[in-house]
């Protein structure tokens, strides 16, 4: 009980883009582009030393900010845990991200992602990333962590695709490996599940992954209309 | 006009979780994703000893809690039924829901559903229920009644698909059947006409059906695709 | 000037279901579904002995009730004109449902009826009508003026298609035409261009307009998929 | 600073209509469409002597009046500059609309618009323009500057399409090229980018933008159908 005395202060804010409002906000949009659908996906804002996340089996275009988990990052202990919600099994993939240096985590369910993991599988196999190259919302991505800038139209968008496992948490050794594979991604899909995209800010990571779906989507609509991805 | 008087205590609550007012609510965002066109489908909800339904033929996202019908469920006498409504003719399927324990019981006429029951029978013939497996989101859809947890990602979901009739009342017997041949299953396809889920209270049910309404247009983009549904 | 004075009692009203507020909302949510981008398409409702019309080449999602043309019924002649607008150039199409009974008609751009006529054309011929049969939504629509009930499920839904004009105008002999060759129509599709779809009243109107856009969409889906519409 | 404080009433009006606002409202829109997603695209409206635009970067249905660039028309020099955002790089390309008489102009990075380009290339080279006759939605696009009226329905509608560029404002050259060669045109496509549609003030840039973008949708649809464009 001392939980809900003492932690509420860490969630409530009358500013919509505190972490607790801004996550409750952004679920609800990613509702509508269904990429929530019944209770998959989610969302984590890194703010100061803390991390904030939406908790697991909650419907997220419903949440409020006294359903949000928040996470000391320094010492991976949390500082508020509301009783009646479980954590989310992605909060080792978001402190993946995280520690190298995102600022926010989306996680989704996205149908397109999903169909590109099993197009990319069959035309090109299981070690193949998904690449796309000459699509002008390749602009939207940045070309790498301390590089600067976005990538250009005429850049290769390559993004890696992991396989999925029988519990959420076991992607995190994957996941860290693409990392390591292809430092300079923002993204990496999910075999079969989805994708994880991340950026420096919320704003970044918002409209990355708008910007990645987009071609995703783009992309499943080339296949149909029998257009190669790259040249 | 007893009626009036005497039963709108039934419906009429400031809490918006009250069934009267859920339902209301929940139409009107199954609306927005296609499931409920026309007057089709419908919700039902059991609260306590009372289940409360959506009236037939009426436009499910403007409903008001004064449409709602409530029924006995030991009885299933109504003992709320508004003068100017029919009855639901799905009420027989959704009692045979509650009855094995449902709390709450979802009919979508979602094209996904409908097409679908035309691919497996053209694919699989007439006895086959729709088996898919690999899919992230078959992670929200319970292992089955009175068993423990969800199915697991390398679990293959079944749905059984039974065959539409004239009336709609006259699909009692064969859901019936289905759920006791099938009797893990939260969901039953009803071919060229839509789809049943349940779920052990309204929070179960709409994440359900969400998660199999994902699931069966995924498997339709699959098909358009030539990606198989099983390995 | 007599004009915005003495006939805005026509148009202005607390009630949400006159037909000049009415026809706002309907235009408001036919916009999200597709059915009237681009100031096409309309909506016309019949009270009492007067046709409320929406103006041609208006936003129909940002109308006012000030902006809705009235005509008398029974002598054809506007009582109210707005002076900034251009009346409809389905007007007479709206009066050849009207004569025949109909309370309000509403006319679609729909992709999905477009797409429906080319198909029919190439499929079946120039003369062939739409038909489809075994899909539950069929139910909401009715058997036809002066019959009782709705179709079964087992009975054929036939929808005539009627070939487009240089003018809109232009189509009302053939509309009419059709509407003598198939009394028991409540819509009528016109090649590479839409729908016109009509009912008792607002209600019917709208939901089996709705009905009717789910059938044709579906029926694309079909045919990409390689299903036949009738058996 | 001084920026701050003299040029707000550029941008300041409890007006709806006022181009700052109007942008605003109008971008909100056209990202529930789809059409500016992740930062892309832009909108921009002349208001006498001065051109309003959206910023580059930032969530277009996020943005707020005072986001707004002001622009003197004859001079070409900023007037207004928020200082924490970058000015449109379709700046230029818009000035090429608005020195043909446009009171606005859309850029969208619309798939149906990137999809279109790509099979136009595939199916009829690199020099073709898309070119649909005999659809209703045409009659909403004008048949050209100084000209009369708007297209008709057996009119055929041509759009030129231009090569992308790895800048955006690199491609003011071929655009304005494109604008001599089809004088009467209302939109330029960019090849696996998007299109930029322009009208002699909003309510014109809007719908035509609405049309075209049916208009492009239908044609993709058309393809995966195996339907041809024209006659």
């Amino acid at each position: 009980m001392a939980e809900s005395t003492d932690t509420d202060a860490l969630v409530l804010s009358d500013d919509p883009l505190h972490p607790a409002n801004h996550i409750c906000e952004l679920c609800a949009k990613f509702y509508t582009l269904g990429w929530v659908t019944g209770t998959g996906g989610g969302t984590s804002i890194r703010h100061g030393d803390k991390i904030y996340i939406a908790p697991s089996g909650v419907q997220k275009e419903l949440m409020r900010p006294t359903d949000m988990f928040v996470m000391d990052f320094a010492s991976k202990s949390y500082v508020r845990k509301p009783q009646t919600h479980k954590p989310s099994a992605c909060t080792p993939l978001f402190l993946a991200a995280f520690t190298r240096g995102a600022g926010c985590c989306i996680h989704t369910h996205s149908q397109w992602a999903v169909l590109v993991t099993l197009l990319v599988e069959r035309d090109f196999g299981k070690d193949a990333c998904f690449e796309i190259e000459e699509i002008e919302q390749i602009k939207g991505i940045p070309r790498g962590r301390g590089k600067t800038g976005n990538l250009g139209y005429f850049e290769r968008l390559r993004i890696p695709i992991i396989e999925n496992t029988a519990h959420e948490e076991d992607l995190t050794e994957s996941l860290e490996a693409a990392m390591e594979k292809y430092p300079d991604t923002y993204a990496v899909l999910v075999r079969r599940h989805g994708i994880y995209v991340w950026g420096d800010n919320v704003h970044k990571a918002k409209t990355q992954c708008e910007s990645i779906d987009y071609i995703l989507q783009l992309a499943v609509q080339m296949k149909q209309l029998g257009l190669p991805w790259t040249k």
